[in-house]
């Protein structure tokens, strides 16, 4: 595959269709005419709290009334999930959900972010675009973003982006408050900015520099999925959350809206800000466990969620604490394999996110949680060992 | 009616099920114990774009398929429309959907700002409250909120902040950066804020000093509607975005959620904050009409409705444009009366947003909009004058 065209604008702005002078910003969206993309899109501007359509679930009692499994209360207790700090956890077998629980105030309508689960469904719709012909995997990042010609991204191929084989010089220390990953969510948004950051996620991808040789080590980059959302914008010549919207969430029989948060210039946090319900990411996870088909359409191709299952370069990923838990495990495509004699493989997110899919049992486990550690080996083994013994004892 | 029972609490907390010290904030919502309401509530700490789960308008055509009337469409012309920055318009009659447009490029799933069409909204639950015994209008209002004792509404009644007869130190000057309504802006987050700005809008509120007598001037004062919301979260001792849905939205039979605006104190900004679909806003209309039934359940008293479509002291509003406009016109509980031969009455907000109901054909008027200027008179006559010939028509 050539592409033969590279786009002309490296960036999608907000309320595009104004042709409007400058960027809408918190200083303009109330006045001509950027009010008229503005009041339609005032969660963008201002920070927001759902009036839910639903009626509360103490009124509902929609709690008591959710389906349950004795096989899956066995193995996944209810003090599991209260040690777990879980909010909202679901299992289906093939197209039946066999339990759902809601703890502490969460109820099954409340979107619950995703953290990292967020890359697998980027890629994804990276997925569906490669069917289109509009991505090939193969050339290199500044084909369709010439913005990243000289950073980190200069020579890596959107391959080696999805897989996270991309040497970057970035620290995705959680814990540590000088590490890149910091640095970014304060772009973002999810923490107070500082004087001197980058005006937005897109102006902080330009500032990474390359580590060394690419295509080698596995390195988990958050900033490499953010590369990812942004090839989709220029492509598509839209913006990430109307892609993710129109190519991916319109077409799974979703039954809330996701969101995803963006930041001061309007840029998606495609690595990690996501959020929707158990169900409907129950919903991606059928989606993927059926060959990215829905109801006979093709969402995404096939041969795309077979490359994503079989795995990425386990060498690549030698000495990862993920393959301390899984001897066999890569990484591919914003997946995690692991490499295991079902098949498994699944998406993950800190502080205890997960969306496991055993294909053997034709299981999908939702985990929505708030850990109070973003991430230990200890909680990883805990539940990659619950999940196994669950997808197990269902097949 | 007397009120035996004073608050305890004076405000109610983000996540306040959490049992934490201090409050949610930007610095902590990722970090145990805030993390348990904050990953179920991002939207409220960090700016978020909409993942729709309804294909785009140019897939399903949706716009195109809309209920058209003729004679609807030869007074209120696409030209009017578009000379008037609309994005969204609704006709219905009784419960039939007449006529339904959208513009540029919104659509019928979009929630688009009500700006103070939102004051409307607050007052029905506010009314659902007194009929639950919850709220006594006569009395005054630090009987709810003891934290605004010493300022302006120290010696307000409730009933005199649901009619805007409360005098105010306040200017609603939309054009003047030193307005109190822009730092109020500023406060919400709808604007960058100054410093030394109040940390919230109830804050804010308990700066705001007396500036004569009540009960006898009509001042239309925007603050007044959001101590009105502090009133409905200290008397349910819920956030007002849940009470918001729990007592109105949940049961209307809405499509979608709303949202409303949040502060970075997490106070909502009930004044104008709420955005909403066409099609939601025009079920509350329809609610209004039916005397605040919806199938048969009473969700705000008839005798509330009734005394809000009387309308308020007449003499009180003497001298305003909107007197000009509508020589009987009166506020009352946060909706402009009329006092013509039809009953008319109606909510508003600035740029054009319109919630005009006539009781006499039983029609209900949506405008959604976003007109350059926040309010004229020229403006508000002509939109009155196409309703009112519209209704006519329609009778």
């Amino acid at each position: 595959m050539v592409i033969e065209t590279v786009p002309k604008a490296s960036r999608v702005a907000r309320g595009a269709f104004l042709k409007a002078d400058g960027p809408i910003t918190v200083d303009n969206w109330q006045d001509p005419p950027f009010n008229r993309w503005g009041f339609s899109h005032v969660a963008e501007m201002v920070t927001t709290a759902v009036v839910s359509r639903h009626p509360p679930t103490e009124l509902t009692e929609e709690r008591s009334g959710l389906p349950t499994s004795d096989t899956v209360a066995a193995i996944i207790t209810d003090g599991f999930l209260e040690e777990t700090h879980t909010e909202a956890f679901l299992v289906m077998r093939g197209q039946e959900v066999l339990h759902e629980r809601y703890l502490g105030a969460a109820r099954p309508t409340d979107r619950h972010l995703l953290m990292s689960v967020s890359k697998s469904l980027c890629a994804l719709v990276v997925g569906r675009l490669v069917g289109q012909g509009l991505i090939d995997p193969g050339v290199t990042v500044p084909s369709y973003v010439p913005d990243l010609a000289s950073g980190a991204y200069g020579l890596a191929t959107v391959q080696q982006v999805l897989d996270m084989t991309v040497s970057v010089d970035y620290s995705e220390d959680y814990h540590n408050p000088a590490a890149h990953v910091h640095e970014q969510d304060r772009v973002a948004g999810w923490r107070p900015s500082h004087d001197g950051d980058p005006a937005d996620t897109y102006e902080f991808l330009t500032t990474l520099q390359p580590a060394g040789e690419h295509g080698r080590v596995f390195q988990y980059c958050s900033a490499s999925t953010d590369v990812l959302a942004w090839i989709v914008e220029n492509v598509t010549g839209r913006r990430y959350a109307d892609v993710l919207g129109s190519e991916l969430w319109s077409r799974l029989g979703c039954s809330e809206d996701a969101t995803v948060t963006v930041d001061r210039g309007g840029v998606a946090f495609a690595n990690g800000g996501i959020a929707c319900t158990a169900r409907d990411l129950a919903r991606v996870g059928r989606l993927v466990l059926d060959g990215g088909r829905v109801r006979g359409e093709e969402v995404v191709p096939r041969a795309w969620i077979e490359d994503t299952k079989t795995g990425g370069d386990r060498a690549a990923a030698e000495g990862t604490v993920f393959q301390r838990i899984h001897p066999r495990g890569s990484y591919r495509n914003q997946w995690w394999t692991t490499g295991d004699d079902r098949g498994t493989f699944y998406a993950t997110g800190i502080h205890g996110q997960f969306l496991w899919l055993d294909p053997t049992s034709d299981v999908t486990v939702v985990k929505l949680s708030s850990l109070p550690v973003a991430v230990t080996e200890e909680t990883s083994r805990k539940h990659a060992e619950a999940f196994n013994a669950l997808t197990r004892a269902l097949a």
